[in-house]
């Protein structure tokens, strides 16, 4: 099958590979669409995300979608035609971790386009059977792909504790920031206000989930009082700021990944008895996200800002950054 | 009556203080013994702890207990001669705070020996009904004062989710540290781990709670992969290899006083969804605090370095820092 | 002032009762909305509920809502003229529930219309000032007094952990069982599954948060495995069928009143590990309650069926059960 | 290999049976201890439990342990002599409950001695490699076999929430109530009373974790006000006026499998918002059970009463529910 390979920083070309055979538990989907996400954009120049070193040609993309073409000898054969939404990872299943439910933290997990594992900007890819979730009929396939930033949006926001009438503070207004509003909303906040410093990003999110937007050269988020706090920047001083604008009780959820270090308010988190945690992917979210996408509370498919064959994934990549962007989507076999 | 007022940076003098007229709701308990906490010791140097500072003359002294001498219009007089420990906080009550059982972050706390609210360092102090807390008949006068940091080890390891079978990593063996190490072990924690750098505060915690010490200076604490880090030191070394001792989906709470902001690892914290977040004082403690201590689950009395009457304030706050100390208890009746 | 003062059973009559003086902490309301609720129902035609009982006469009404025309000497007097919704209950503050954030089970609660607390079906009433809650200016006092039964329905979906994209069955379309349904949507169910025996209650509810309803004589609510079921009717049969319709760790919620005893299918709570609960009135809600009315997620104003003056309480309170009623308001001071 | 076979009721013998291959994640152990359970003896007498029939004969016994003689070719070769305690469980991992950490409520879960998977009154036994967990040198066989049993009886202390203080209610002192009254006390519980009609029962509870016993036929629990109620007798009269022991907010959690309906007293349950729920096996407490039994928080070798050869298991069975047994022992390799 055709594929875009990485092979080196700012490299990457459309190889032939092979095709592997399927585990006995495994499904073959082939790929329609495939949202492009900031940590491919970083191996792509990068070649590493932290410990993480792309030592071998490796395919990028994990945020995918397509349609069922073939079952492992454990999977029902019905299956092959099914429309599915890929949650690119593979957990144990047996460590503690997956045991008590938090399979997203095994430490033997293998996901998608992080170093060895092969991602989907490819024209078919494999996953366990019951990490391909079926979509319903009405629900477009770049919907399907894009439920994978939408399970981080809503990881964040059940870890910020948001509920009815919540009062919600968001930095950065990127994907995952206006995911992250769209849920907020979607489960019930009565203020969602996203601080960014874009202009752009303001105006895109103020129609996407945001209740008011903040310019944070102009206008401190401090004293907003808010009950929780999600961190969608990865910016020092907007993580200090934002903690700062937490109630006492209230919750901080850092999800952008900026500097390893950060120098954090403690004597606040301490006075406060904030709850401060990160977000590492997600666990269990593919059917909210799938209900939230197909009955419009969250919409996806307004975030699309261009389509790019297998071919251009070098441009869906080089413009994936760009402020106008919201999220290239790659498409495989268009 | 008397009391020892601090007037000025390390300048506490025995005064004759005037009785005040108690609430309804009130009670005057005769002081029989104070532990002396570290932020006394500030106060006493400093005049202030952050944004606390003091502007009048204060009492210090907020680890009390004593006997109850008169009771306000509303409290039975049966109450008269009961043996109580002081739990020192005064909440609104009607916050949304308080109503929610947090009353510990009410924004109109009166606290004892916080500017300008009076401590116990005094032949009596005034407290409401409800937070004396009756002590049983075998339980010492020191143990029942000493019941307020026992509070806060309380505090500090229901937020860590201290449980049975639990592993516990403890910076810092100074008096919160033994505390929270013997708390640790009374919740049932298979392993307590405390790490401190003055081996004479290694031995002491050995024999009050720890099942084992570590010389940060000698040996690491990262990769233990505890459930728990409980930090007693405020020392910005210690909450960093501290918090890189904790496993996936572990706690974090900081309980030491350092620096306002630190530097914290929160790649980390991101990646393994840790938990973290810090102690204000405590709710509800009380009851478990005096059950624990009464019955031996938690060995109070063993903390008391030495004894001091109200003319030798100074001596008890000048020497509670030393490295042998654990607990000085100044006994303003004796 | 006017009242009408419940004095035997079925006998109430428009009396003059003395206006009692105000604590520093009360507030005293003109009273212009008050529903009827199944409780002054029964108290009228029993004069008891449970070991509840009118031995001495007394106001009915504990849905209210009006305006603040005296405030005591410790609330802001700017207060005066403020439209309030009233949380009808009074509880001591300081007994370990209180403290913990439970002050509805407070075992000192003084409850409107609960003997021998008097109610609201009067010209004014007299309520702790932060009790009486502030509502904003485009909502209608009707539905600031609706604020309670809606409390009980934000209470039991709190306690059935409705989220987004929960599957909810709640047996019952009484004002109750609609409130709940409304709150159940408000909270981001997928499927609010409403059964009643009354086709025009289905029929009403279909159009106030039920995406389905059934009709419980001819179809069967058991196997649905819906998340949570509440239960708004206090029938035994619904009881039963409802508990056997929750999936696995799925939760049950007990909010009608029928008997005191009830034979429930212990097997199945065990073996599928249910969690059932039931609600006693409730904490913290209004907050939640006036955002949710205030902004139209929860349409109480649609739950109004009839309004009667002071003078004709009898009528409202024996056509309250009507099948065709929803919530007879009753109204002071028109 | 030997194994004890129900055919029939009451009919058991010790026939040579067929060794089944390994599949790749499992092992084959030696089994060298197996407790007989109320339900081994409720199939000997009637071939059933509620749904589940004998249909084919059946190996019962699943509270057992021994020693690893073979490993699937996806299991370390070096855990051949390893000894084990059994979780006697195979779920099928995929599933919602699976995923969410609740693998005891798998639908497609594989249980020893449940029809018509085979238990361990055999030569050896086949898990799962996960599910063989190691056991410390100092830990007797029997005490690893017992894990089982103190699984349920943490599992149910976990879900009534006892924790250090708490006032624990038990009914029924056999073997499930007495392990139960060992985990209250290793957890913490400050009181643990356990009600049983049998003298001699309440004698030996009162030296394995009870701090007072109740004979029910002379005294009534109700009003204790305790803050968790594990009922562990079955006994509908227990049941009754256990939940009436309980105080606002506590918990009761239903363990004795008595008749599939109750009578409960559900306005009890709603006034004082009671959480109610039961136990089905357990999920995630071997790792605990172990560190509790070998560390001696437990005792599990005090419950053994005898113990019997493969070709005595009928006597193991008929005699295990006396009054005098806690626990007889099937030894099949001894």
């Amino acid at each position: 099958m055709r594929a875009s390979v990485l092979h080196d920083k700012e490299t990457v070309t459309v190889d032939d590979v092979p095709v592997v055979p399927l585990d006995p538990d495994q499904v073959r989907v082939r790929i329609e669409a495939v949202g492009v996400c900031g940590s491919d954009v970083h191996y792509f120049h990068e070649m590493r995300i932290g410990d993480f070193v792309v030592e071998e040609p490796m395919i990028l993309g994990h945020e995918s979608a397509g349609t069922i073409i073939e079952v492992g000898s454990a999977v029902p054969a019905d299956r092959v035609g099914e429309r599915v939404s890929i949650e690119p990872q593979r957990a144990c299943r047996v460590c503690e971790q997956c045991k008590a439910g938090r399979y997203n933290l095994c430490p033997l997990m293998e996901f998608y386009a992080t170093p060895p594992i092969d991602g989907a900007f490819a024209e078919s890819a494999v996953i366990q059977a019951d990490y391909a979730h079926p979509i319903p009929d009405g629900m477009s396939i770049e919907a399907a792909a894009l439920c994978e930033p939408l399970s981080v949006g809503i990881w964040a926001n059940q870890k910020a504790g948001t509920k009815p009438g919540s009062r919600v503070l968001i930095a950065g207004a990127g994907p995952i920031g206006v995911v992250a509003a769209q849920v907020a909303r979607a489960f019930g906040a009565s203020e969602v206000i996203v601080s960014d410093i874009l202009e752009l990003r303001r105006e895109q999110v103020l129609k996407l989930g945001a209740t008011r937007v903040i310019d944070p050269a102009a206008e401190s988020v401090e004293g907003l009082e808010v009950d929780a706090f999600i961190d969608a920047s990865g910016a020092a001083p907007a993580v200090r700021s934002g903690i700062l604008a937490v109630k006492p009780a209230g919750r901080v959820v850092l999800v952008g990944m900026g500097k390893p270090d950060l120098e954090l308010p403690v004597a606040r988190i301490q006075n406060y008895e904030l709850l401060v945690t990160g977000v590492f992917r997600y666990a269990n979210t593919w059917p909210l996200a799938i209900e939230l996408a197909s009955t419009g509370r969250v919409d996806l498919d307004a975030l699309v800002s261009g389509r790019f064959g297998l071919d251009r994934v070098e441009e869906a990549l080089t413009t994936a950054t760009d402020a106008a962007t919201l999220k290239n989507i790659v498409t495989p076999n268009a």
